[in-house]
């Protein structure tokens, strides 16, 4: 039984979302127990819109949340009783596998960093989320939790990041490349030049060299990795232009009639095909290097990217990620220089 | 009569299409003189193509040619008789007013530091070009130039930024924003941090604090500041996003019978307005703060590209933005510290 600690007050769509998303991922796996983390009466009025296997769910009240807006280090330090602190205090204490929560990023890289803690010999804990391209998805570490990293802060996450896309993806051999602003190996900043020479040398991933941001959406690497300033700009810009982009070819087909009973015949087939350049399918996003796992979903996730969150939560678990990473950046320093 | 020196032999489609550029251009505006640099028999037979004013166009041959590959360094310190090094000694020499290429990025970047040398008081002449938006264009500087840029650096990017949008875009009180992970002033990097606080003070500019990439696409700010390396990636993630997603509305216009009847009627409304969202009918990339003006042009550019870069050179030579450039950085040494 692998039991997921949720944020039932966490994102635009809490509680109600979280809580239906709750009861789609027990309905579907019976080897799952959640813990949704809220205020009480709210949980339990949602619950009740549902019939569920009622040894799966349990609540756990929270009488504080943290807000999106809230300083993260001051907020995880005085609300003891906020959904965050609980569902991070829950996986330290091992009464739980893993946390999901569509709250503050903020809240959410600090509390794991703090509370849950990082695995002996991970420097940092990247948050890499799953982005959509062509090919499928690739996996960008980092995206938020380090700026002004390190070169051998990189190399982990492209340890770590592999380990994720083989075993919780199915990728056999994913491809590493790091992002750059050229393909040739003398191009980039001071950190891609160091970063990559180390990157070549290290065993156990298969390293292809530089991408360019432009190879990104086209899937040119199944682990892509930055720093977080970078791999931030990146996730944003993605968010963003997705959204324009969207909005412009909608416009376009409302410009006139013709156009607009055009519209009506292609719109179920677009809406199809966009579908599978959606990455929500596949959960949230892993704070890699922790004791233990906490996933981050969008702000705006409903009941679908919440389920499939949890779910992402026992094949971690099952495959033992977390032994691997131990065992993979052990093994690194083992390596005789 | 303003001169434009035109690499006849840089990018994908050279020389055709640069050819029917110029001559686009010199048909659009008498007051135009194009020199065309490459070799004289290809230049003269596209030239043959056209009717034109002939005084308006001139040839000057080329022996050489510097390919995307080549190192540039030394490409530009060997290659004399290459259409880009004659092309920016015309502008040193002041032959010319300006040089347009869409040949290679880096020894554009580097001709331009070199040869044609920087406006003294300018520290790194940012790459600066237009990227599309919801609501028109914003330029992004710097997307290339100089990596690891100090703040002192972005200071003037937003500051020569500015100038170029207010008198060649003519957007009034044009607004500045630096690329950030976040909105609050305490977020981002250290270079970020150390920046943040030189724009709010900085005399002339519209400064309107952080914007996150999301923000970018929506128009959140005329000017986007960023050094060079996150620069580089906002632009390329744009171009390979955008060609990624209009990939994916097509395919899925051709995916059933009803759909593809649907595309006939909607493609020519949607291809107007994603017309809309195309920034080459403002011209290439121009590089700030040299003795003279370079304009860097898409690779792939096209005669429009091609002929909208060369009457962008004449805004920019009537507007004096060098010399507004050479006042604005003066006046802010000049103040009383």
């Amino acid at each position: 039984m692998i039991k997921v600690a949720v944020d039932a007050m966490g994102g635009d769509n809490a509680p109600g979302e979280i809580v239906a998303g709750a009861v789609e991922a027990v309905r579907e796996k019976s080897g799952i127990q959640v813990a949704l983390i809220g205020r009480e009466e709210l949980v339990k009025a949602e619950l009740a819109k549902y019939t569920y296997n009622q040894e799966q769910i349990q609540v756990v009240n929270a009488t504080e949340a943290i807000a999106t807006e809230e300083p993260p280090v001051n907020a995880i330090r005085r609300k003891k009783d906020s959904s965050i602190v609980i569902g991070m205090n829950m996986v330290k204490k091992k009464e739980a596998d893993a946390f999901v929560s569509a709250g503050s990023s903020g809240a959410i890289l600090v509390g794991g960093q703090v509370i849950v803690g990082r695995i002996k010999g991970v420097e940092r804990p990247p948050l890499a989320p799953l982005i959509p391209t062509e090919r499928g998805v690739s996996l960008l570490i980092d995206c938020g939790a380090n700026v002004d990293a390190r070169s051998s802060h990189l190399v982990q996450f492209a340890q770590m990041g592999s380990i994720y896309m083989e075993h919780v993806l199915g990728i056999k051999n994913p491809t590493v490349a790091i992002v750059n602003i050229g393909a040739e190996e003398e191009k980039g900043n001071a950190l891609v030049k160091e970063t990559f020479p180390l990157l070549k040398e290290c065993p156990g991933i298969n390293f292809i060299g530089s991408i360019e941001a432009r190879e990104i959406p086209h899937g040119g690497a199944d682990v892509i990795v930055s720093e977080a300033f970078v791999g931030n700009v990146i996730l944003k810009l993605y968010e963003g232009l997705g959204d324009t982009l969207i909005k412009k070819v909608k416009s376009g087909m409302m410009m006139n009639l013709r156009s607009k009973i055009g519209a009506l015949l292609v719109k179920p087939a677009i809406k199809e095909t966009l579908k599978s350049f959606d990455a929500s399918k596949y959960g949230g996003a892993p704070l890699l290097g922790l004791n233990g796992l906490v996933v981050k979903t969008h702000g705006n996730a409903k009941r679908t990217e919440v389920r499939n969150s949890i779910i992402q939560c026992v094949t971690f678990k099952e495959q033992a990620i977390n032994e691997k990473i131990r065992e993979s950046l052990g093994a690194q320093k083992d390596i005789p220089q």
